[in-house]
């Protein structure tokens, strides 16, 4: 029993040492821990607040915690309005923006000082400035959405598609012509194409007006953008004649607007992440070109006029559309273009309940197609409206405008006054505060 | 006996049961822990390395390795030549990279998906799409270099200074004159500016050549540069005709390649990261503009142009130019700009001991002046070398060729054949070759 007791005594001596040291290990290991997560947190904050120079007011704040928000395309406007109205409307937005939690980190960027500091970025390609991480994430954007052919085609990049614009007419255009070569593009065409070809006075290349009218028997180069800007309409050229060639700028030709019907396949197609994401504020375009020499006289243009492209832009534009790519390939998680297309559809409802309301406006309609991309059978759903005043007025943008509704007269765009182009894209307060007012126009 | 023997087994077993709890709260804080650190290094590795989608092949991490070399502003060339010669030389833009150690960091730029998306930044400037940050830096480098006067002007951000170029000829030129306004510079003038001016045959501007040869009559548009691309001379304009307007371009009055007299207070004068600081690759310049309608038209002319300027770049600008401005106002270590003067400086010495050894060529002299910033007395350290042969060829890009040097033509710059321009800011392995084979000419 004496034995017994002893070793009792022992065994409790050697637990109770036993425990000390145990309860010591965890306080040190609590302490470690607290600092190894407040590093983390603070690496996490670096990771996505440290480049935070935000100068957009409270703009960026607000899409920082509006982080659900979906990524709408900015429009854009020449002239600014600087109404404060809610414009439903005509100017730029400043774009509701998408943030999928999961594409957070994907897509941030970090870039060092040293970086990206060369005119050149491939020598080996025709368009030398062009970033082939940048060149790789198109590529795979359209692949993975089937909206149009990269096989055998050079890209180009641009300072948006503006530049672009800029370039293809230039290239398609003889350098000694004995007359500019005339630019057309069908009404109702962008209302920014006769300023962009013209206010240079150029004598390389002219605006010549609306394709419809066009002399088919002289040389042109027709714009055909499709879906079109302003109506949403699906277009093709219309001139047809022998002398002729096509840009076709396919800005909107993504699943949240329009149904993908085949890859497009022209000579020439521009795009922009302005359209296709959003990022208007980076400025980058990109054009696929299947002949060679376009493709250098365009890159040619661009050496002259900006020596090259931001390589930031092209940097961070290569992983946004990676992480678009991402979030189709993952194919757990809704889309990108599931999220963007859900907000379209919602709102085209929205507007259309609201013309049916005042029966004064008119929307144009839109076959129903199946998308070769999602699979679905919708309508067009485009970045804009084009409404059409029924009544008596004949100058529509004047009248919303009476009614506190900004929008862009028809006659911008080589159409009748009684048509106006209204932006779907502002921001969630501003699109209902349009349709509202919209609906109570007696 | 028995009650103790009790009161021990208990107290063992209660001993017993701590020591198991204890020893799984280990196990599982042990477990925690690794996953924490390893969150740590992960998100280290991406604070530093995540956006490294470097294109440049092995230049980027070459610069990464050699952190202390200087920064060289990058050259600029229309022509890329291919020949894999030295070019001591026309072309290369790979430049050179600083990146003084303290500077690393502060540099860094992180940027998440949903910023900078709008086209907009500030829409209360005349330069809407001209981020406050970028002008801030501006503002502030200008102020500690003491080489240009900001106060009173408006700064107009640009896609390079080339793309303000040919903004501020637009803004300069009267949109229904009855004839294209003149263009002139005196020789030798930068070699792109004929192109510039006249690639799109604008019946708004033309290239009108040489100022020294202009009548004084007529309107025109002088362009200054100063210190001259390419020979490396303070200028001043040369027409003084009662018509004119100046744009001065200030790309290298920096205080690596020159002595800072007196801060410039011109009505338009052009900067840029390119030769500043060598980020050419970022796509950015910047303008100083007195006048608010010129100012307005050169922003117009952007806006129609690329419809504004990349945010991403010039948040980056941003930083790299307060950390320049940073370095200065440090006091403690060596600034950027001591640390460029020190590079040109000792290139020249070695360009001037090896034409001094071949007696074919010479260089300009420069008078020594006291820079306003650094307070030493030095001769211009130009970023380009304008050598002249004095031998028979009167050839002499074509003879220098022959000797494995690439040039660029003297003809090229307005001037005669026996001049040529060489680059001083070519990697160090290839200005080594250069100078090395020049002094080897017979």
């Amino acid at each position: 029993m004496a034995n017994f007791v002893f070793l009792l005594k022992n065994l409790l001596v050697v637990s109770a040492a036993v425990n000390i040291g145990l309860v010591w290990k965890n306080m040190s290991d609590e302490i470690n821990g607290k600092v190894a997560s407040s590093s983390l947190r603070n690496c996490e904050k670096k990771l996505h607040c440290h480049g935070c120079l935000s100068s957009n007011g409270g703009q960026d704040e607000t899409a920082q915690v509006s982080r659900k928000q979906v990524l709408l395309s900015s429009t854009t406007s020449f002239s600014r309005d600087d109404d404060d109205e809610p414009d439903g409307g005509d100017v730029d937005d400043d774009g509701a923006v998408i943030n999928l939690d999961q594409t957070g980190e994907e897509t941030t960027v970090v870039t060092s000082s040293w970086q990206f500091m060369s005119y050149f970025s491939d020598l080996n390609n025709i368009c030398w400035f062009l970033e082939p991480a940048f060149a790789s994430a198109v590529t795979r954007l359209h692949e993975v959405v089937g909206n149009a052919i990269t096989e055998g085609r050079h890209i180009v990049v641009g300072t948006g598609s503006s530049q672009l614009y800029h370039a293809a007419i230039y290239a398609l255009s003889p350098p000694d012509g004995l007359e500019p070569m005339n630019v057309v593009s069908a009404v109702p065409f962008y209302s920014s194409y006769d300023v962009m070809t013209d206010y240079l006075k150029s004598g390389v290349h002219k605006w010549a007006g609306d394709a419809y009218k066009f002399d088919k028997q002289k040389p042109y180069i027709e714009v055909v953008t499709s879906p079109n800007n302003p109506d949403g309409s699906i277009r093709e050229a219309v001139v047809n004649g022998d002398q002729g060639s096509l840009i076709y700028d396919l800005a909107y030709y993504w699943p949240q607007y329009t149904p993908i019907s085949t890859p497009a396949e022209y000579d020439i197609m521009l795009f922009t992440t302005s359209k296709c994401t959003g990022h208007a504020g980076i400025r980058i375009g990109w054009a696929l070109v299947k002949d060679r020499e376009i493709a250098k006289k365009m890159t040619k243009y661009i050496e002259i006029n900006t020596i090259g492209v931001s390589k930031d832009s092209q940097i961070r534009a290569a992983k946004i559309l990676e992480a678009v790519s991402g979030s189709v390939d993952d194919g757990n998680n809704e889309t990108f273009f599931d999220y963007s297309y859900e907000l379209m559809a919602k709102r085209w409802k929205e507007l259309r309940e609201a013309v049916n309301h005042t029966e004064l406006f008119s929307l144009p309609e839109f076959p129903v197609k199946t998308c070769s991309f999602s699979g679905r059978t919708f309508g067009q759903l485009p970045a804009f409206a084009w409404l059409k005043f029924n009544g008596k007025v004949d100058d529509c943008e004047s009248f919303l405008r009476d009614h506190k509704i900004i929008t862009r007269g028809g006659e911008r765009f080589g159409a009748s006054k009684k048509y106006v182009r209204a932006s779907m894209m502002s921001r969630e307060k501003e699109f209902r505060l349009f349709t509202k007012r919209l609906s109570e126009i007696k």
